[in-house]
């Protein structure tokens, strides 16, 4: 007989994640009205320091809302009714972008692949010869539900050469693994510090290039005045400019820390261990003879391993006996994915290598539990420490 | 020579407040994956004492972003192409809800006063008779920018004879006055933590009564699957439902703080300490020869007290000698009441009546250097103490 | 390559342990004047609760200093230039306490064991036939530098019958396993809130009967006004009366957020959990080839697992290849264990099962690094999850 | 009728004292193994930080208790079977010091002035010449029981030309006013960072010289191996060297806070908000007819304003009006002050001039309450702002 615990030992989902304690002790540093001197020189440093971290010409916006707001902010303010647009959807959240962008413009075109595949960027290529008229490509970089990684970088490049402008969500991804606005050439670039930034939900992050700007400004439907409004924070990082509307103080106050942790450390590190962790999971998930979601390890996310579920398995029953037995919580898939596959998040403070163990354990463990068939979890620890030790 | 110290002492403001410790300490909780038991049980644990504060016969809804998220939504949400709609405009805040109800609604109608001023009953009574068409009346119960209190009580009564849906704006008064949602027979709600709870901004929360919530279901307009739709949440409080996108974990943690300690202290205690802080305030406002802002004591606000600047004083400039050579930060005025008054904010923490000495010597003294003329703010201070022992 | 964190990834040692993230905030909260009533409401608030915690007759006694301070203040309190003690020393604790004992007694007996053995009640029941002028028995629990668990009980029934005062050394076991000051006789019982109770270092905690404040009281060289004095404190837990001297503020937050949970959670559950993880943590080790360092399971220790090292291994080298390559900071031995062993902690937030497969994992990789011998992880990582699951 | 807050509203005492909220903050930062080489690391470049705010050759040692064990450790480290004390004594801290003095030493001499006077250099010179087998002085710089400031320069100045070591109290006022301890040719300088550093209690500091060193290790009955050793931390400060028992983690993490907002604001900045606040607050209490308890304001203090109570006011229920009806908790004094003054405290957070109001204001308007004769509230606050604004 143990306790079941009331709340979670681990937390190795795909966000929310567990944030840095660093971060939860900003939460709580005092609160100023945010026309105070010290706050607006608090947020005009935050976005320098964002800047610094997304390597951008321009200052980056913060949204006051998680990226789902961003994702809408954006759709509603670069798409009108002119544009001609592709959206290239290799899962859950790139098809599902659609619900936002459709209604705003002229004609809505995409290239759709298999949710555990990626997009190819000679079919991109191809559309964009095909259609000279497109003004707007958007894709997700990594499609979270799936575990996968989109080839932004070479699909930028193409685009790049077009008079479209590249809309990037990279919410899951960034901060995680290397992944820059204007290394992979878009125009709108939307993050958050929820996920491998260590945050708590509430922010995003937009970088916008002098091309991003100019399409919102020359949307007539662009909304002003409006929490979908991205236009009205273009000078919002100013301290000598004001607010659209009152800022979400102690979630900036919170991303400062988290700013301040990365740079710390080093991007190339943060990087690192994300990917050695993600290593590590997968190879423990496939000494278990589990399968992996995504169709090749070439694409696959180092912020995510999604884990195909056997045959017959309820996702439900898995994580909760995963939660109720051994303390962890992972992630379910999601729409198309769900009940088809898990997901392990590794992000922020729990890119930890170590971390994989856990998960690799009590996944193997639940398994045996539910289906009644031995899950080696044995051969799993075993894996995963033998990767964390190519690592050093 | 003292030090310009680099973050205020006091801040005095009508929002962003200080927060209560507790808040600060309860947004470092822990953050655990929305999906999580231990967290779906804590946002229904938290919906239902929110319905306790708000005595309140449906679960109120927790909207995630500052209440602009919520006003904005709820007038998408409530108003449609067929609505005549009511609006009652005494300040910066009730006029300017124009921007967000007018582009959906078939006819505009308002009723504005002078800015100093409030809403008369009879006035909404006449126009409810001469128009029985108008399906929406919304009012701004604290018009903050003017420190001045609507009566909403007697509104609402006029207003629930008829067909129309009561939206009721009671963003900086919910928490710090006797002002409940049934009370006042509202049918939609508008208020936040981030007031006289004693939150940081990044919460909005809604009382919707059952005919509120008919009439966003009978609007075809109604936005569903946006940061926009209160529709989406009727039931993310119940553990077993999901969420729309995820909630602001840190955020709600907090609000979970602020209702204990409201609960805990009582109501009408929490509603006694603002009313007495902003009588202090106020007595000792006019004891130094200075003018309140607000036509009348009988509806001036018991959680902002709007001070008239007088002649040729520049807001910037008072603000600022408070600030650098007293440590208190106050308010300006919004809008057309800028630079015509400022504002000191009796919210959560800071409505405990000592506050008023702060405020009152602090702007005395500042009006001394500003404008060369002698305020009396030995005067004031006397004044201040005086109305405190009236309180025991 | 892999980052060396700079900041464990898991602090599983044995002492100062991780803290319950409700007990770092707690060391947060405002802090007041010891005199104010509201923190002498707390004080003697909290102190009824240690009451509650500890099952005690007597309110017990908070010490301002971590538990050495306490296990010096006892010895100098209790044993005068009259008293024979009998030292029951089963480890370097146990053994090491005679320093602060002997300077005092009129002479100094002991019993001692290998310390990898436990005292036998029948030899300390033989001692007392022999030495009938024995007036203090003391004893060390749980001897945490071997992770060994006396019979206090058994020896606590025998000294009950003689007119010694029986002092017990209960630091790292209390709060972790089923340990009471009353049920094992003890007269003064030797806590703090540092190891099961999840706090940092910086208190104790004294349960004293009436026969043991009655012998402090009788002894002439027991210490006032002195930080080693314990008869100072009695009653300074009535909000009624005063501090000896300044209280740790925070740190006596801290304890009562503990105190919280503890209660909360049960103290059945609480054991259970540092039972289960011990047990998981052991067949482990097992598992792996490794032998515990007690010589019997019979009295192994809950919240510390003590692995023999093998042959030729520096601690020190393994301990930092768990630390640098895996994360994980485990304890080392002490005097005369140093060297001998390495120890793992299973105290309060890492009382959870699954912390043993982490630290197991490590331990194992780590050994088989540093001895180039296949120490077998996977067997190891399969044997905790196996005890885990029996524990459902 | 006002609630009567559960919490003070203000703690304007001299000590314990509201911390910094970054202190708060790092109060909750992980507790690390304090041999984990993150803490050692820790401890190292709080250490130093530490030497660099007390300005001194040797690293100065911080011990785990709240200074009253520093001042315990010093008397019994320092003084010796063979020594020859001069203890000045102006007030009951300078005076009570002898309790742990006097049992140690071959002769206890001492130079007494009344509670409101301080030692004149002079008479020091007198007794040093007259007497020049006396080995050791001490004296304490800020007595805050009476709230006045011994020339410890000048008395120091003349101490170094002797053979005698030269202990300081500085508790209460270093890091609130310029007093360094090789500046003031201390041997054995005691302060901790609970008062004018804005700390919780539960710290020591010492700074000591290389003859402050040198007498302790000559000394043959200077304690080892226990809580009162001072010598046993010598070393503890180097990362290659151990703890000769667990340090208080939180507090170490709480203190690197409050020096880094020391160094950051810099001390000169740091002393005079102190300055200006005190002279606020001392101006303000004349301007009501009340009178300091110091004898001149030659060596009033900067950290404390002591007022001497009216006649007949009994200071229980003056400070019980204070808080109660105001929320404003202040000190009474102790032992021969007690009921004889109130005491004020300007101590780190609590420096800042318009505290100095709050503290004026209401106990002008208490003592009114109590007395029934009316204090000049308004003058005094008047005074107070007065007094700010010359610190511009």
């Amino acid at each position: 007989m143990t306790a079941k615990p009331s709340q979670p030992v681990f937390t190795l989902t795909t966000g929310p994640v567990n944030c840095y304690p660093e971060v939860l002790s900003a939460l709580g540093r005092p609160v100023y009205y945010d026309y105070d001197p010290a706050f607006l020189a608090t947020y005009e440093r935050i976005s320098l320091k964002l800047k610094q971290a997304m390597e951008t010409k321009n200052v980056p916006v913060i949204l006051h809302g998680e990226p789902v707001l961003a994702l809408e902010a954006v759709g509603i303010s670069v798409v009108g009714k002119d544009d001609v647009l592709l959206n290239l959807a290799s899962g859950v959240y790139g098809d599902g972008y659609r619900s936002w962008l459709e209604p705003h413009c002229r004609e809505y075109l995409d290239i759709r692949v298999p949710f555990n595949e990626v997009v190819d960027p000679a079919a991109v290529e191809a559309k964009l010869k095909e259609r000279p008229d497109i003004t707007v490509v958007t894709v997700c970089h990594h499609d979270t539900p799936s575990g996968t990684i989109n080839p932004v970088k070479e699909i930028g490049a193409i685009v790049a050469k077009t008079k479209a402008v590249f809309v990037v969500d990279a919410v899951s991804s960034f901060g995680g693994m290397d992944i820059l606005p204007e290394e992979v050439f878009s125009d709108i670039f939307i993050t958050g510090p929820n996920k491998c930034m260590g945050c708590p939900p509430g922010l995003s992050m937009l970088a916008i290039s002098d091309k991003g700007w100019a399409k919102m400004k020359a949307n007539p439907t662009a909304p002003r005045g409006s929490i979908l409004s991205v236009l009205d924070w273009e000078n919002a990082w100013r301290k000598e400019t004001g607010f659209p509307f009152t800022p979400s103080v102690a979630e900036v106050n919170g991303l400062e820390a988290a700013l301040d942790l990365y740079l710390d450390e080093g991007p190339q590190a943060v990087w690192a261990r994300h990917a050695l962790t993600a290593k590590a999971c997968r190879e423990g998930i496939k000494a278990m003879g589990l399968e992996l979601w995504t169709a090749s390890e070439n694409f696959v996310s180092p912020t995510t391993t999604a884990v195909r579920l056997p045959e017959g398995v309820e996702e439900a029953e898995l994580r909760q006996v995963m939660r109720d037995d051994y303390g962890v919580t992972i992630s379910s898939g999601r729409g198309a994915t769900l009940n088809k596959l898990v997901r392990i998040g590794h992000m922020g403070p729990t890119a930890r290598p170590i971390y994989a163990l856990v998960a690799v354990a009590a996944l193997g463990a639940a398994l045996t539990k539910v289906t009644g068939k031995a899950y080696d979890v044995g051969a799993g620890s075993a894996a995963v420490m033998a990767v964390i030790d190519t690592g050093k």
